[in-house]
């Protein structure tokens, strides 16, 4: 949907907008509104429900500021860096491969400096903002330093993702948790990427969230160790590095002869988790393969996650599953001097890691994005019943008669229970509206009838009916709407909702 | 309770550690175990629950990275300063005004960089760690410096506070919620502090989490919108600034004189929230009034709230509530040159500000300290029963049989609903004695008998009795246990806990 269009009733609603307004803001940085704060919230919530049932799983937090030290050993103070290249008249500063990709349509990731250098002034692009000669490119490290101390003596960095603070932890966890695998740690967080130039709205952001799942293991045992069985027939859609024309939907079985066991398995997870339990249709999400020049070095195998957002023109990524092999432990091994090897039944070894990472602001603008439905007459947020910032809303037809009082009791009642909204302003009509646009599924209406025979309205969202219940009733059948949440059964495309 | 028995349980079991300990750590920085980050996030949401409920208040999240000119208005560019004094021999640097509290056993809050240097040569204090000499003392600003953008042209700070994040976005949510006072904005999350010398443990922190609600309202009408009625009776406990050698029970009604009612109300939430939601005993409660001197000077009405903490030592700070007045509002409103003015029923002014603020990484280690128990065969983490990291661990009485796999199956069922946990390893008299130290309230084994009749034993960690239950009764009777939260009844004394 038209980026315009959601920012109109995002910004006004009390979901987000740009950071420090008052002041002109901060290009990169958003603060999150009374309804966003809610919606973000139950998001976490329900990954965090997901992904940490996959096993016996757990969630840890973790500092934002790391020292140098181990930050030099992850190879973020030597790799974490884009191509700025700078307009020698106007001072501008601009992420080069940005540039290269807009005059040429194609992805230019992971090419070297030199080459970026000599495509910049082959293609002879100049200055977007003044026409000016840009100057050689060169890389600029994203990592935001900071000095600890009062005089600064310990350098230390903003942590450019959650990732370390798990692999920092590992040791200790592993001894905590009775030293076994697959071990799997979560941290929600900040990260902090110094961007040459964040683009507009939350799709890269200098201070972003993210909710990252790293699950250790032994390469000889994981694939055994996951239910394969259950996901085996489940399709997987896919763009696949040598055909980026079509999506192929593949089933897991399929791919075995090109990929591991476990990591089909967790791509069938990601899957299911965005198609049947945040009910996005599936035509609107496909895995992103990586090449060889395109995924990070330090990854085996890496598919980003993508989902068709209208407003972002396309599909975009929101996550990504990684498998980062030993990488991480070996170089934290090295970088501190600690030994990260573990003995299970007799074998040593350095566990590997499989990273699923989410970015958290992505993923909010999704579900504005894709939820965002113009109708006849209205505009309506159809969220997920479980994420919308508000379950149900309590109004009196009008404001008198005993009306309010009335529905000021059922109201405090159900408050205890589902995030409730009180509203007596304007017709019902109106009020009807303002809880489309923020996806709240259910309003319960107080009329002269509730004063005779104890019933109330109840109006769909999606569907705008609605049915007259008892008052004793709305809890019971508020909760049955909802519905038990079911996301750890076996993956099954039949569920899909693709609408 | 003695903080090395504290600690040998909690880095053991995973509550929390120093970070990035596998480089050495970094002072004044502490990361949460799996088990510390499902305590925290209990903590906090039950602070959600009790505050948010207060009035029609609102959770927002706000960035971290603030710019220089929103905390030049604010005062924290000039006024965020502890004072530092460095050893002329071996160049280490102290916080002048600890040096002189550790000297002479009195509080120096408040003086200025003069009059503290002043004193320290009066004492004649010499270096802790060389005894060499002190040089001068200086105001040293404890914000983290960060420049943003690929040339650093934008120079911003991390945030000192939350609060900040809030006052910055009052405007916007004011227009979003309607143009109402009251309006309570929450925010739970990081703040930074270059800290000269952060303290063992978790007390003075570097990198810390605050949980804050900041309330506006109108001055002439607050006392009259909230419920004092309901608190008058409620008899709160006070060291006030004129005599510190005793705490004062006081009723509300009694301290109308020198106390708004809106803030004794408030005073009534808070002391009602540790006594009678996270259960501590009253007598291990305090506010403290804060001197003229000691208080912030853009705070009106000041005081701290105070826990009675062995491990460090007595009485010490957990959460403050400071009626600020329109001092943040008004600063904003100079520095942005955006009117903070509000007219409600033609009265234009600028509201005011009630700001209740908690430490939540202090309000974690009290719980630990306050709850941790040793008894003639056992250690006990005797935590409220919301707040335990598992609400119930469930045991095979032995690893074979059968008993293993009807285990797994309840608990299976179990975690659906409570956080659970499953464990076979050692006697089940090993496994309740882990229990105990985690606060596991419930265990719960399966036995032979529970092969023939279909019931288990459910242990009660405070009492260690044991009861037997039908299996299809036991999540029933765990609900039982637990209780319904009743978090917004009027306050009442003569529900304290005062074990």
């Amino acid at each position: 949907m038209d980026s315009a269009k959601i920012w109109g009733i995002i910004k006004r609603r009390g979901f987000i907008w740009p950071a420090v307004e008052i002041y002109g803001g901060l290009a990169g940085f958003y603060d999150y509104g009374h309804l966003g704060a809610v919606l973000k919230r139950k998001w976490e919530n329900l990954w965090l429900k997901y992904f940490l049932s996959l096993g016996d799983y757990h969630l840890i937090d973790t500092v934002n500021i790391l020292p140098e030290s181990s930050l030099k050993a992850s190879g973020h103070a030597e790799h974490f860096t884009d191509i700025l290249v700078e307009c020698s008249r106007c001072k501008h500063s601009f992420r080069a491969d940005h540039l290269i990709e807009e005059k040429t349509g194609e992805s230019v990731e992971g090419l070297t400096v030199q080459e970026i250098d000599d495509r910049i002034k082959n293609l002879k692009i100049c200055c977007p903002d003044c026409k000016g000669r840009l100057g050689n490119a060169s890389a600029f490290n994203m990592m935001f330093p900071v000095s600890v101390g009062p005089k600064g003596g310990d350098k230390a960095f903003l942590r450019p993702e959650t990732a370390q603070g798990v692999y920092l932890n590992f040791r200790r966890e592993f001894e905590t948790l009775r030293k076994k695998l697959p071990l799997g740690l979560a941290v929600i967080g900040k990260a902090y990427r110094n961007e040459i130039s964040p683009r507009q709205g939350v799709y890269r952001l200098r201070e972003l969230i993210q909710a990252e799942l790293q699950i250790f293991f032994d390469p000889d045992r994981f694939d055994n160790e996951v239910n394969f069985e259950a996901v085996k027939d489940y399709k997987l859609r896919i763009m696949f590095a040598n055909d980026r024309k079509s999506i192929k939907e593949v089933s897991c079985k399929e791919l075995t002869n090109i990929l591991p066991k476990f990591y089909l398995y967790h791509m069938a997870k990601i899957q299911d988790f965005y198609v049947n339990v945040l009910k996005i249709s599936s035509v609107k999400f496909r895995f992103y393969e990586k090449t060889g020049k395109e995924k990070a070095f330090y990854n085996k195998i890496h598919f980003d996650v993508e989902l068709n957002m209208e407003s972002l023109g396309g599909f975009r990524e929101v996550a990504g599953i990684h498998y980062r092999g030993d990488y991480d432990l070996l170089r934290h091994q090295e970088g501190s001097n600690q030994s990260m090897e573990v003995n299970i039944d007799g074998k040593k070894f350095i566990p590997h890691v499989l990273e699923l990472s989410f970015g958290v602001d992505r993923n909010f603008w999704s579900m504005l994005d894709l939820f965002y439905k113009e109708e006849e007459k209205r505009v309506v947020l159809k969220l997920p019943h479980r994420l919308a910032p508000k379950t149900l809303a309590v109004f009196p037809l009008v404001n008198k008669n005993g009306l309010p009082e009335k529905s000021r009791e059922i109201y405090e009642s159900l408050k205890e229970k589902f995030d409730s909204f009180y509203d007596v302003s304007g017709s019902v009509g109106r009020r009807y509206a303002r809880m489309d646009e923020i996806g709240t599924p259910y309003c319960i209406t107080i009329d002269y009838q509730t004063m005779e025979d104890d019933t109330v309205t109840i109006r769909d969202r999606d569907t705008t009916q609605q049915m007259r219940v008892k008052v004793e009733e709305i809890e019971n059948r508020i909760n049955e709407f909802m519905g038990f949440l079911e996301i750890c059964k076996p993956c099954n495309n039949a569920k899909d909702n693709d609408s």
